[in-house]
């Protein structure tokens, strides 16, 4: 099989380089955690499943720009209602009246939530959401999951990363994922202190395999947060949707009293939006909060398209059977070549790893081989499947593993 | 002269009132800063320097969607550009060759700076450029001038606003605009432990008057950060290339490390953007800092477009002159009706107060009327003129000014 090569996309780094901190940020930065050698840096067009690099290279997309894509890339449905809201207006003085029906249609749709907020990023509504537990409950501290990921702000960021201050950090407190004993433990130390939770619906860390909710987990936490007036707050900004329309808490049956959501909202249009329960809207409203581009009714109308069209196709259901049909085959594939390719998290957002080498570069070596013959996998985060995979992305994304397993085999034996 | 009725505004608030905290935020909320009864509060379109609200009523513009309109809404060049990269590919997992242009772009045009970094929101990149101050000194205090704005984040909103808690102010001090024995008696009192100054190029707080730098008083700062390796932030969030395209900087002659670009730079398109010197991107690289939507390549086509277009029209001048021709109309005719309006700011952006009424309900009126007539000015914030306001909507702005005028002198006598 025919491997790719990237010179416009190293010659467009090098130019990059001078120009941008790091060259290229993110998830791509500081040591690229996706290799020059096996990915490309720049995209010039992308289509349903599949994305082309400026080298003309063609990939069938797991990454779905970490997310926000989940009716594969420029949904027609989607795209014909932001040019539609675009030829009117966008960033107007005043909002449309899409941000009433897109609340309306938020609330109608979300369990346990009657009002919504729109920002753009998704750490505008984590950060947002903090300062509503504070301001409802007159206490500072908050209790993260180690290892969850809530944005960018320094209170998200881990002690001792540049830029962040202890201080920063100084009213968070952490628990271990699962650990209702631990999480028990720390509300009893801090009687009447913890303002409020935030987790994920279930972990999803970076590195690291993800892992459900044990049984009753929720429940219990949702129990305790209620018993000490602690404000249960879910980051649904990466499951959000792809679960379950009427929010990831519906799945795993518990209802908390913010949730935030972003990424497959509105299929790549920027927007985000906090929610929460009737009980927690008079503190929304104490707290000021608000963005430049934040009236802007694009990617309303684009959010409002997307949140339809996936409720007519029944997303969490198609997204479910598309990636499990993906994963089998995947790890049929790497049982045939004598590796143990470990799946975790849901079908629609798996983690993968090749558990035999535990450095995981192994595992980076079979992603980037995937990679630089059309499959683009990353080993250092969950992927994302979108409703744009089909039956025949999924064949041909096969065909690609079993010959980078092929190659992967050749070089280490065993 | 006929004055609105917003029916159709009102109804459609009652409806967000049940799934929206304020109903409206913002600028809008909690107290309404425009009243219901003056204001409309949901637009339909907008096209040059006018919108339309949803009673059909039509507006001539002075705010803009609060700054990021510069060129006039839905500029055709703007939209042209946005709208063939639309069809393209947006979110998309990797950037396009576009980011790197734009930073080429970017660092050519503006002064002293020679990187960028995109994100979307202005608060995302002056939250930015706090941690990259703090990783760049190893410091841990910043100092802000008193009044000015520099987004919703906890640490730039004031002491006690709810949802802010002690420590998250615990290393922000303050100081008053143009006092450079007050910010020398700081530094000096915390010597050693200032990371960083951030403030706006001039001061143009809420609710009252601008103010310019006196003389001097720049240039003095920059020795000071420069004696004291204090990192030396500009704010240019709301004057950013309307005052000059080298950055408001230049035009007030002095050289800042660091530079928070948002508002104008893509003519409502969600972009912001951190530009510096050389000396602090490898400070900026250490840092983490991403968000979901910030590879994507629409906002970044909008965005050199409007620099292009910016650039050759020389906006920074016709916005001057416009301004201009605006503010000697306004003054002259309210001196004609025994009124002293005053003027603050630059006339790109200028802040207005009748001020024959301290406690500015007059003035707040005298707004109101004109808005309700179809000029659209505010009392609390200051307005905005983009290239597309012509003489013909200065001259129809002056004679709604003049009927409004007349009403509240008919009102109040004197």
């Amino acid at each position: 099989m025919k491997t790719y090569s990237y010179k416009k996309s190293a010659a467009l780094f090098k130019r990059a380089a001078r120009v941008i901190p790091c060259g290229i940020y993110g998830h791509f930065a500081p040591a690229p955690l996706v290799p020059a050698t096996d990915y490309p840096y720049y995209a010039v067009r992308a289509k349903g499943s599949r994305f082309w690099d400026v080298d003309g290279n063609e990939f069938i997309d797991y990454m779905c720009a970490y997310g926000p894509v989940v009716l594969g890339h420029n949904d027609p449905k989607v795209d014909a209602a932001a040019m539609k809201q675009l030829k009117l207006g966008n960033c107007m003085t005043s909002p449309s009246s899409l941000m009433v029906e897109l609340a309306e249609y938020l609330a109608d749709m979300v369990t346990g939530a009657d009002w919504a907020f729109f920002a753009k990023n998704g750490g505008d509504v984590t950060g947002y959401a903090l300062m509503v537990a504070r301001a409802a409950t007159g206490r500072k501290k908050i209790i993260l999951v180690g290892g969850g990921y809530h944005g960018v702000a320094a209170w998200a960021q881990g002690m001792g990363h540049p830029g962040v201050i202890d201080d920063d950090k100084s009213n968070i407190l952490y628990v271990k994922w699962n650990d209702i004993d631990g999480f028990e433990k720390l509300v009893a130390e801090n009687k009447g202190q913890i303002a409020g939770f935030m987790a994920t619906p279930y972990h999803h860390p970076t590195f690291e395999d993800s892992e459900m909710p044990a049984d009753g987990y929720w429940r219990k936490i949702e129990q305790i947060c209620k018993k000490e007036r602690i404000v249960l707050m879910v980051d649904d900004v990466r499951c959000g949707f792809r679960l379950d329309l009427k929010g990831s808490h519906a799945y795993f049956g518990f209802t908390p009293d913010l949730i935030c959501f972003c990424k497959a909202i509105a299929n790549g249009y920027p927007i985000s939006a906090l929610m929460g329960g009737e009980h927690m809207k008079t503190y929304a409203a104490k707290v000021f909060f608000t963005g430049s581009y934040w009236f802007s009714s694009v990617p309303m109308a684009a959010a409002l398209a997307t949140l339809k069209e996936l409720k007519r196709i029944n997303a969490p259901a198609v997204l479910r059977k598309q990636g499990k049909k993906l994963l089998d085959g995947l790890v049929g594939l790497a049982a045939a070549y004598g590796y143990d390719l470990k799946v975790s998290g849901e079908p629609c957002m798996p983690y993968l790893r090749i558990t035999d080498d535990e450095s995981l570069m192994l595992h980076q070596e079979w992603c980037g081989e995937c990679t630089k013959r059309g499959a683009y996998f990353t080993s250092h985060h969950n992927w994302f499947i979108t409703t744009a995979h089909t039956d025949q992305d999924i064949k041909k994304t096969l065909a690609i593993a079993d010959d980078a397993f092929k190659v992967i085999k050749k070089r280490y034996g065993g």
